[in-house]
C-alpha cells in the first residue's frame, strides 16, 4: 500500500474515520457526513455539534490579518456550520495554543474579536483547553446549538427536479485572499471595494437568521454551507442527496467587486466563484413550489439569494452551463491535502 | 501594561477569557471553570461538554509515542474530564491537524487507537475537522457526554471538614514522562514496572464507572480529575468550593515503581505524586458519613481509593504534612506558561 498521505486527500481521510467510526447511541441522528452531527434531546429539540480548526499558515498568516479578525473568523466558520442546519448556535468551546512569543495585546485581541462574533450571533463561551504552542496559533472551535428537531436540515434531502440556490455572493474571499497574498490589482479596483473583498475574507458573516428561517419554514430540502467553495460543497450536498446538478455560469452571483478585479487582470472570476471557498454563504435546493416564498424570504432579510440550477438524477455529478455548452465539472474546492490545491474544472466529458 | 504572555501564566489567560464570557442562554448550568460545560437537556438530564487541545513538541512527541498511543491518549484525556463531573461520554468530535510528512500508516496507527479508546468507554465518533499541518500534529477533542442533572457533580460543592479522597495512584505518568524523555534508571526498576510507568503516561485509563457510580449514590460533594497535578487540581476545587485542604504525605497513594525509580535516583517522589500530573485518577471530597461507603464502591470496581486528608474553612490553602511539620504550599502544577515550568512547594508558612 502506498504510504503517502497526500494521494488519499482531505476527503479520503474523513473517510478513513467514518468509514470505522461507530455509532451505538440512539440519541444520535446524524453522525459524520453533515455540516453538523445531531442528536435528539428530548424528543423535540435537537443538539447540533461542529467542529473547525485553523492552522497559523494553513488557514491564516498572522500578518494579513488583525488578532481581533482572527478571533471573529474562528467563530464565524463554526457558526456557519450551525446555519447550514438551521439551528441557532449557543455555546462555544475554545481550544487555543498560543505562541510563547504571542504579545498580550494580540491575545486580547483575539479574545476580543472572538467575542464580537459570539456576542452578535447570541453565543456563549462555556470553556475551552489553553495551550502553549512551539509551532505558531492554533484554533479548534467547537460550536453547540439547537434547533426542533423536526426542522433540521440535512445535506441529504434533496431530489431531481428540484432549484438550487446561493444566498450571498460568490468569490469575494477568494479575491481578497488573492489581493492578501500581496497581488496587485493593476488599477480598476477602488479602496472601498479592494476593503470588501478583504473583510469578506477576514470577517465572514455567516447567513444564521437565513437558515433558521428557511428551515422553521421548511423552505430547503437540503442545505450546506459555503467554505471549500460552491463545487466541492454543491457535490456533498449532492453525494449525500444522491442527486446531481447543473448550474448555469451566467446564474451564479459572483460578487461585483471579484469581476472587476479578475476583470482587470484577465482571469476568469468564474474559477473564483466556483472553487474560491469561504464565502460562508449557503447553497440550498427547494421544491419547486417554493421558489416564491424563498425569494421573498431572501427580500425581507435583506439577503441576496439566487437561482442557480436544478438537481438532477445524475448522482454526483455537477454540470456547469457556460455559453451554452454544457460540461462536467470537477467537484474539487479546496483539498488541503491533494498536492495540486485548488481543483480545476475537468476536461469536458463528451 | 507589561505586554509578556508568560507572565500571565496559564490560569491568568483562562481568566483572561473566563472573565468577560457571557453567560445569557439560560440552559447552562455550568460554564468556564469545572471539568466540563453543564447544560440542560430536558429538565432531568444534562448534557457535558468538554474540550483539550495536544500539540506535538508541547504535550507529546512523536519519537516517544506510537500513533495509537496517541490517538488513545488524545481521546482518554477528554473521557476523564465527563468522568470527572460523574457523567457517561457518549459523543467524540476530533480536529486534527495532520503534518504533510505524516504517512498512512501512522494515520491509521493514531485512528486505531483513537477508536480503541472510544469503543472501549461506549463513545461514538460523530464528527470533526482534517486539515494539514505544517507545524506538526495538532490534535483537539471534543468530549459530550450526558448525566442526571441531580447527579452531576461539580467542583464547587466540597464544605470544610470534609475528607479529600485520590482515586487511582499518583506518580506513575509523570515517572513514565521522565523515562520517556531519556534519562535512566541506575538499576532497580525492572523491565514490567518500567513498562509500567510509560504505559501509564501513554494511555492513562479514565476512571469513567468510578466517576458514575460516585455520582449516583451523590457520594462526593466536588470531584476534579488529575490531569494537571494534585495540588494544582485540588486547588481548582478548593478554589470553586471556597475551602482550603490538608493532606498527609504518608497518605498518598504514590505509585510503587515511581517510589522505587525515585529512591534509584535520590530523589523524592513525593514531588511527582502533587506536582507530575497527568494521571488522570479523581480526587474528590465526602462527607464524613459517607466513607464507609466510599471505600466500597472502591472495592467493587478494583479501584485503590485513598483518603489523603480533609477540606478545612481556610479558603483556597492547601497545607501538606510532612514528618509532622506542616507548611502551606504553592498549588503549581504543570502551568504551560508559566517559566519555571513544574512548581516547587513554598517555603513554610508561619
Amino acid at each position: 500500500m502506498n504510504n503517502d498521505l497526500s494521494l488519499l486527500g482531505e476527503f479520503g481521510i474523513i473517510d478513513l474515520f467514518r468509514s470505522h467510526a461507530r455509532r451505538a447511541n440512539p440519541w444520535v441522528t446524524v453522525g459524520i457526513g453533515d455540516d453538523c452531527a445531531v442528536m435528539d434531546m428530548d424528543g423535540q429539540r435537537s443538539l447540533l455539534v461542529t467542529t473547525d480548526m485553523l492552522l497559523e499558515d494553513v488557514h491564516f498568516r498572522r500578518s494579513w490579518a488583525r488578532p481581533r479578525q482572527l478571533g471573529w473568523k474562528s467563530a464565524a466558520v463554526n457558526i456557519s456550520d450551525i446555519a447550514a442546519m438551521g439551528g441557532t448556535p449557543s455555546g462555544a468551546f475554545l481550544g487555543i495554543g498560543i505562541p510563547t512569543d504571542m504579545k498580550m495585546d494580540d491575545l486580547t485581541g483575539f479574545r476580543r474579536g472572538l467575542d464580537d462574533c459570539l456576542r452578535r450571533y447570541g453565543v456563549d463561551l462555556l470553556g475551552g483547553d489553553t495551550v502553549a504552542s512551539t509551532n505558531g496559533l492554533a484554533v479548534s472551535i467547537t460550536l453547540i446549538g439547537t434547533a426542533p428537531s423536526q426542522d433540521v436540515v440535512r445535506r441529504s434531502g434533496a431530489m431531481p427536479g428540484q432549484r438550487v440556490f446561493v444566498a450571498g455572493t460568490l468569490g469575494a474571499s477568494a479575491a481578497g485572499l488573492f489581493l492578501l497574498e500581496g497581488n496587485e490589482c493593476p488599477g480598476g479596483l477602488d479602496a472601498d471595494s479592494r476593503q470588501e473583498l478583504i473583510r469578506a475574507h477576514l470577517e465572514p458573516r455567516p447567513l444564521v437568521d437565513l437558515g433558521r428561517t428557511l428551515a422553521e419554514r421548511h423552505l430547503a430540502t437540503a442545505m450546506i454551507d459555503l467554505s471549500d467553495g460552491l463545487l466541492s460543497d454543491l457535490g456533498h450536498l449532492c453525494d449525500e442527496s444522491r442527486v446531481g446538478a447543473v448550474i448555469k455560469a451566467t446564474a451564479l452571483p459572483i460578487c461585483e467587486p471579484t469581476r472587476i478585479l479578475a476583470d482587470s487582470l484577465g482571469l476568469d472570476p468564474l474559477e473564483w466563484a466556483i472553487s474560491g471557498g469561504e464565502d460562508y454563504g449557503l447553497v440550498f435546493c427547494t421544491a419547486p413550489e417554493d421558489e416564491a416564498p424563498v425569494t421573498a424570504v431572501g427580500r425581507d432579510l435583506d439577503i441576496p439569494i439566487s437561482a442557480i440550477g436544478w438537481t438532477t438524477g445524475e448522482e454526483s455529478v455537477i454540470r456547469l452551463s457556460v455559453n451554452h455548452s454544457m460540461s462536467a465539472v470537477s467537484r474539487k474546492g479546496w483539498d488541503h491535502f491533494a498536492k495540486t490545491g485548488r481543483g480545476e474544472p475537468d476536461e469536458p466529458v463528451p
